[in-house]
């Protein structure tokens, strides 16, 4: 059963809400998943809004390119920076997301920084594929008409 | 009056929710502030939150570093269109801001694109000065410890 699930997600891509069933396989991700304490640290300066959310920039190391923007709560901020993909965390699916896992297209993090109000996060990223789910590099490939 | 006002909102740099007295100088400004029609059938796909807002990415033009991220309202984004420099809504003060006019730190817009969402903008400025207020030219000066 449980490695039924496990497999479930491997493909889905998507975790369960960290909120539900703290069973010992979660305890297990949640072990994994403690930074090191320099890390953690800087993770206590980060202020979410009211539903725990912080906005997250991606921006293409190589081509500077800003690729996206997603939310990330405190449990895929620290995905992020302890595996070195990212994580997020999908509004409509309230479920953590780990871009990539399905489409192969992973954003591999050299670089993660925060503003000075502490509440949006950068992240320097090496993009694999395309980030966009429409087949486009960056998600923002279209522009308002040239202004005067 | 009204030219007490004027030199008031000019120096401050905040001008009056827009949903407040909608007198004749209101009026002027909105008449001032309709872009072009292309320009204006683009504006009607964008999607905001519940709160009417929209994040704003701003990108530097020439060092392509990220400054910062904001908060638009439509009539914000319309200005911003409309006006070459950067306007927000601040949801501290619940009033819109053209960045710069207080700092003389503007942002003069080359490109406005939008992501396959429709949620998300994004702005390519030639920044004046300094984006954040710290005077460091981003926002996003800090970055989280070395990852292994």
């Amino acid at each position: 059963m449980k490695e039924d699930r496990k497999e479930s997600v491997r493909k889905s891509g998507i975790y369960e809400k960290e909120t539900g069933n703290p069973d010992g396989e979660r305890k297990n991700q949640m072990q994994e998943n403690v930074c090191a304490p320099e890390t953690e640290a800087v993770l206590q300066r980060i202020r979410y809004d009211e539903k725990g959310l912080v906005p997250a920039v991606v921006q293409d190391e190589e081509t500077k390119q800003v690729l996206m923007l997603a939310y990330m709560n405190e449990e895929s901020l620290r995905r992020t920076l302890c595996t070195g993909t990212t994580w997020f965390y999908s509004r409509s699916r309230q479920a953590l997301w780990n871009k990539g896992e399905t489409s192969g297209h992973f954003q591999y993090v050299s670089k993660v920084s925060y503003d000075c109000d502490c509440d949006t996060i950068l992240v320097i990223a090496r993009q694999k594929g395309a980030a966009c789910h429409t087949g486009n590099f960056t998600c923002f490939y279209r522009d308002f008409p040239q202004m005067k």
